[in-house]
């Protein structure tokens, strides 16, 4: 076989990485690939800024979509960013081209996969996308390859690393939310817009690609349950730790009896768990198939590194002749199971009301929730200062969703709650 | 492509496993693979043993060699065992007639490994033995694959389940090790031999076989140093947690200045690392690359389920035409470079002395170590009855390996110190 040629298409971080692999390790790939692997065509907005990496020697397209009919070009690495516009436009040509694509863009395949994996079907071509969700840990391998024999029941994890890095830095610092959110941003581990980290969103562009190739599906980001992690507390955090757990900011899809769950929310997880102690930039995710039990994969979930290192994973395995369908089975055998709605969840929460210290709170409270029938597991109140604001916090054994919804309306309508009732999901993983 | 036709030879535990996942998952399989798995033929010593799962349909081999000549076998799956004999013969001519192999067999592998990636280069097939390292964790698909864009500079792990199972007993029931192995015996989680598995040949032969992967050697597994769990104490698992440490056995294999270390014995590692908490039967494994950084992987290290996952997944990359070298590189570009000895390793250590509790212990001990130049970290002794054997336990800085021997030397003569020295490597891993 000859080379393999690579366009790239964006230079930022990621794509000046890729270039640094390529350059520094030839041998190496060559070796391990039986062939050479080379960079033949680049294309970026900005041709002058300095990337700190030598571009000289690769030819430069002004329009990222001329490395699509490159003739050059073996595989197109995508590493614009974005759902629509310049992303999709390249990946689309490059497939129907029959070039081999491969992708950091979680969101372009949250909301296009199903019909990129379609046209990649039609012509044969592989799309790498390992990049795309938890940053270095080769979880899309795991999931495509090495656990191919399982039925898979369950994926969960740690899949946004700033939100992580918040949590971790609330936690040992006890700073408030955005102070910690501030301070990130000036160290470059938040972005100037943080929505999609903070808001969970991102974490869910990476939950329904994991879920689609699990639970052999079409991607359906438009299910998944999302909510972030802009109101945890320093005071939940210390809670949570007294319960004997930790809060994280997790994705979970799992199969249930009603159909296919997929929810990223603020979490409790046991301090003795797999993920509890996943902490700073780190991601975890954790498969649980019906062989192999439960796996957990740790590594750093962001950075020019380790997401240069997944995207040459991709390369490697198209110049090695890999082929697999996208979602692990060809594109016409998903099939669209039905979503769950977050309403059936059914597991125990943590419940945290600010409320007036006078008698006959927690009468009113246990009584809404005995109306719907949840049980407490344990109960804490502090402070006994009349007429203060002060917490009260508790945790449920299991309840349904909708149940412990219509408690807390009940409850925030309460005269001595005098803020909204602040939940956080506990799940025993 | 047509039926991909299994023969598989050895049918304990880990082979009938294979056969459930074959029968259980046959559309799931086929779907992921676009081809139909099939088990062609099967070979075992007793044809009239009951396995719970059901044989009939399967052609019967009496001589496990025959499925390796059989035109409707496509893969061998070997997980009969054992480094010579009928497995190495079975697979040897497999790989001559041109099929591929998936094996299980670490032995073989360790003491063999280079001799069959020629053999499997030259006839053009693939060796999958994603189960002969850490059950049903894909780290082999992690070392070869997903991390193919790192050079790669250490490998370590818990990579014996029945060794981190018992160690963990030790721990949270205070029992001997005598004790705990034999009740492991009595549950099944322990052979009647256990030589293997507690004197760390098992871990060395998985560590072999890694640190071919991640540095391009031949198998080199005669330069492993191994040392085994059974001189570990009680006494010496509460003084680990006192100094903030837990004990594991390990697997290390690193590149250092003077050629590659590779190494299996207990280690301390510190309590906030990935692999302190891995307990009981679970292996973990962690890759360092120059990119990617490190990543985590744990999972169950042994069992019929976990075991049969790690074959399936090797049976599908070949059913879907993933062909890779066997130690991720063509035989003939495997190098032997240097293998480090262990005298030169370069660490902290852990030394428990049994001495009688007379003035001037402390002063004689001390002098040792200045004499080689190894300076202490932390010094413990407890009890204060004079002329009774109590323990004295101290951490030492970095110190090589060599140094600190002749310094143990020296202090097993001391008239004072009643018992060999224990002494424990510390990584900070």
């Amino acid at each position: 076989m000859g080379t393999l040629g690579l366009g790239i298409a964006g230079l930022g971080t990621v794509g000046a990485g890729v270039v640094d692999v390529v350059k520094r390790h030839r041998d190496l790939l060559s070796c391990r690939c039986g062939r050479a692997i080379e960079i033949t065509a680049v294309s970026a907005r900005d041709r002058n800024r300095d990337r700190g990496v030598d571009l000289s020697g690769f030819r430069w397209a002004d329009d990222a979509s001329d490395l699509a009919s490159d003739p050059e070009v073996d595989v197109v690495v995508e590493l614009i960013g974005g759902e629509e516009g310049i992303a999709l436009d390249l990946v689309e040509t490059a497939l129907k081209n029959g070039k081999h694509v491969v992708t950091a863009n979680k969101a372009l395949l949250a909301v296009h996969g199903t019909k990129l994996a379609e046209l990649a079907d039609s012509t044969g071509v592989h799309v790498g996308y390992e990049a795309a969700v938890a940053g270095g840990i080769p979880i899309i391998k795991a999931l495509r390859e090495g656990l191919a024999g399982n039925r898979i029941s369950r994926v969960y994890g740690i899949l946004n690393g700033t939100s992580n890095y918040i949590m971790t830095a609330m936690r040992e610092d006890g700073w408030a939310f955005a102070d910690v959110l501030a301070e990130a941003q000036r160290l470059g581990y938040a972005e100037a817009d943080p929505t999609l980290d903070i808001g969970g969103g991102d974490a869910a562009h990476k939950l329904a690609i994991m879920a689609s190739i699990a639970f052999r599906r079409p991607v359906d980001f438009d299910s998944v349950h999302v909510e972030g992690i802009q109101a945890i507390t320093p005071m939940d955090i210390e809670f949570a730790q007294e319960f004997g757990y930790r809060i994280k900011l997790l994705g979970i899809a799992q199969e249930t009896e009603h159909g296919i769950e997929q929810r990223v929310h603020p979490c409790m997880v046991p301090l003795s768990g797999p993920i509890a102690h996943v902490d700073g930039v780190f991601n975890a995710a954790v498969v649980e198939g019906d062989f192999v039990d439960a796996t957990t994969y740790v590594g750093r979930g962001a950075g020019a590194g380790p997401t240069a290192s997944a995207v040459m994973a991709d390369v490697v395995d198209i110049a090695r002749g890999t082929r697999l369908p996208m979602f692990n089975v060809s594109a016409s055998e998903l099939v669209a199971s039905p979503a769950v709605s977050i309403d059936r969840r059914n597991g125990a929460y943590y419940i945290r009301l600010m409320v007036l210290d006078r008698p006959g709170v927690i009468a009113d409270v246990s009584a809404v929730l005995r109306d719907e029938n949840i049980s407490l597991g344990s109960l804490i109140q502090r402070g006994r200062d009349p007429e203060t604001q002060v917490p009260v916090v508790m945790t449920t054994h299991e309840a349904e969703e909708a149940a412990m919804r219509r408690a807390l309306e009940r409850i925030a309508d309460l005269d001595s709650v005098t803020e909204a009732p602040m939940t956080i999901r506990i799940e025993e993983l």
